[in-house]
């Protein structure tokens, strides 16, 4: 069995995305990175940016299964940014008609560390020996992203 | 002087919009409605949806200035839905390269009834008496809309 997996980690400032590809159910490194898009332009040309992006991206890597951070109110005063930006993933996911899985940063940390409340560095740690690093990948964003998608090839 | 502009009401289910045409400082009523999604189809699809539609309508429609409604944590469970769905309008606007102007919904009510806490009738009462209609818009989102072009207007 072969699958590719992209993980998304939504941001306004910086959007996370990581892929792995799963061989003989073994999961491989193929990209990380991430979408960053400056303060002091308008909200609709930092939305138009991720669109643009991320279509690229997307028509580029050819995912099989897309895996996406659910949002909650837990960063009150970024969540209405964060969530008109994950609208606008959502819309581009929807336009390749990928299928996509959605979890909480809670199953996402229990997914790799075992444990719900589990701090970033250790999240990190488990990126990095699931997928046979040699260092941590980063920035934060990409590094959680990979997670996500790490986490959706656990779920199945 | 003429001026075309467009009120958006954003949401997920209902999302509503109204054009009023300036002239001669005078406000005329152009078209008004609701975009609908079905709960029961995904986000994804709901977004989608919400984009082709909206691109239709600005096409055709060709406004000057579009003024959208702020959103605040008023609607606490429903909140990032319909942040999700604002940044699916605001990445078309700026497709668009559409000039916006946004307002608090105290900013509608006190512009169009001179009272910032009034209710949905008294805002669509004065939506009826400034375009001189002989009923009042319906449904409440397209009425919501059609304030919000007005306020535009008033503000200019």
């Amino acid at each position: 069995m072969t699958q590719h997996i992209l993980g998304i980690d939504p941001g306004l400032a910086s959007l996370g995305f990581g892929s792995i590809h799963i061989t003989d159910n073994h999961p491989e490194l193929l990209d990380y990175g991430i979408i960053k898009t400056a303060a002091k332009t308008d909200i609709g040309q930092r939305l138009q940016t991720i669109y643009d992006d991320l279509h690229e991206l997307v028509a580029a890597q050819k995912p099989d299964l897309v895996a996406i951070e659910k949002l909650f109110f837990y960063r009150m005063g970024n969540t209405i940014l964060v969530a008109q930006a994950r609208g606008v993933v959502l819309l581009v996911l929807a336009q390749y008609q990928l299928p996509i899985v959605e979890f909480t940063p809670a199953q996402i940390k229990q997914a790799l560390t075992g444990y719900g409340a589990a701090d970033k560095q250790a999240v990190q740690e488990a990126v990095t020996r699931e997928l046979n690093l040699e260092v941590l990948p980063r920035p934060d964003d990409a590094a959680d992203a990979l997670a996500i998608a790490i986490t959706a090839w656990f779920q199945q």
